[in-house]
């Protein structure tokens, strides 16, 4: 059994209710809490020292980062966020000013985008720090968008550029809140997902999960300068292609919207986010396969078949 | 700077905004969210291999607790639970099984009491496995019982028996749910609290952090079976009595009432809950110390000081 096997098997038997809008599966949980015309979201998420940040990180970047992925959560399904909890697990002698330090880099954070931080716990963790957050928001219910709705001939979108976040964009990234907001509201989107595990991946959550797939053009992929410096300054650097393809923790949004639209939407994106890439980067297909067209013609795309563009 | 003083440092400096009508302080946070007459709770609590359960235990029962202990806090405020994330953190190569069977303990519990369970994360914890659990809920805004309330006088009550814990209640434990609501409904209790780390603690947060005091009768703390049998049985094992006064785990409700209703209380929940003990154990003092009355007289007593009747 592969971990996707798994989860195909855990989902369905889990615990529901009436209150369920969206379970598991999504970018957050969706509940209809009897608020008029809004969706309670609901996400959690945790970052585990050595897998998430290194042991001498920044603390204060370690709290900013744990909340923020779970802000980037809310973002995709066009939401705002309310209120989060934090678990910090630590060594029984832990060092306060390093949780004061955490809390700190959490706090600057939830202040900016008007999220409130009302508690949490210490429990212990002897070996690692791990930090979890969680989160609630709310969504009109009209503009909340699910990872599902895409259709055939969508035209598929990404914000920012991809590949080589370890250079410091997986600590400084920015929710993209307003702009999942935005679009919400004069796009309406039919299908968004926050860029967590690679373009490459995430993509096939809004297209072959649902029995659809996409057609990508090599060369509207936006690649970071992160990830072209890191493939001539490190050797056994991924090729930049392949790290905007398959890096993960951009926390970028990967949306798509009818074919017509397109155009319309990207006049307007450069109007309202001068300073935030739009691109374009493929369509939406009526079958569940992912190719790639660049100049030397069509390919088919795997998830580790990136290394055929090196 | 010891624990306390942290939390004392940490909470005035974390972010809030409109919607918080409880920060951190409570058993649960608790959110205005717009719902006519009803404020959502919000809970997180995590469990750690090694700390709240070792490595050979029943998963399932694992998965129970993780879930039951945010029940708890959830009961603490008399509310009712809705929706609950769990994120598992878990070694690269973990068994598939032990996960599914935690998830079987979760979603067991859930279905009883109506919770959904809407999905999670798994990350990765290399040395120990550790299960956090989110869990909103909502409660009538007249019935949501704080730890703040009780007045000089109360009555202070306690469910169930007390101590020795770790001889299985700590993973069987029943959510007092049904329990508090009913006290929430028929008699207003002033303060509650869940008795999570031991009755001394927790009677801390309802009397003495408020300025308030107890005196407690010794022979009405309500002594579990298996606190008695570990002392009979186990070298070295507390004492009946300062297991029920220190022991963590037990999950009952520590509530005050007014004194006037105090004999009415008791005749009332015996026709209603049978089958669970509730006892009496003293009452609210004007002053913030904590006392014992024995048949030897009054001591003062501190949360170490149960050694005082070994």
């Amino acid at each position: 059994m592969n971990e996707l096997e798994f989860i195909a098997r855990i989902i369905p038997m889990l615990a529901s209710n009436d209150a369920i809008v969206k379970g598991a599966g999504d970018d957050c949980a969706v509940i209809d809490v009897g608020v008029n015309g809004r969706w309670l979201l609901f996400k959690t998420d945790a970052v585990v020292e050595g897998i998430h940040f290194l042991k001498h990180a920044d603390p204060q970047k370690v709290g900013r980062k744990a909340l923020a992925r779970c802000l980037s959560d809310i973002a995709a399904m066009a939401g705002e966020p309310v209120c989060a909890l934090i678990t910090i697990g630590l060594q029984q002698n832990f060092d306060f000013c390093y949780v004061e330090k955490v809390y700190l880099g959490i706090n600057q954070l939830a202040q900016r985008y008007g999220v409130a931080v009302a508690g949490g716990e210490t429990t212990t963790s002897p070996e690692r720090i791990f930090i979890s957050v969680s989160l609630i928001g709310f969504v009109e219910k009209d503009k909340c968008i699910f990872r599902n709705g895409a259709r055939p001939g969508d035209a598929i979108f990404v914000s920012g550029e991809l590949g080589g976040s370890i250079e410091g964009k997986h600590f400084d990234f920015e929710p993209r809140i307003e702009q999942a907001r935005w679009l919400a509201e004069r796009f309406k989107p039919t299908a968004m997902i926050d860029i967590s595990d690679g373009l490459a991946t995430d993509l096939r959550h809004i297209t072959t999960e649902v029995g659809l797939g996409a057609e990508l053009l090599e060369s509207a992929i936006p690649i970071s300068q992160d990830a072209k410096r890191r493939y001539r300054n490190i050797i056994g650097a991924k090729p930049p292609l392949a790290a905007a393809l398959t890096d993960g923790e951009d926390f970028e949004l990967l949306f798509t919207v009818p074919a017509s639209s397109a155009v319309a939407l990207l006049d307007s994106w450069k109007c309202n986010f001068p300073e935030l890439e739009l691109s374009c980067i493929g369509r939406v297909l009526d079958r569940p396969e992912i190719k790639i067209r660049s100049k030397n013609g069509v390919i088919d795309f795997n998830q580790y078949g990136y290394i055929h563009f090196a």
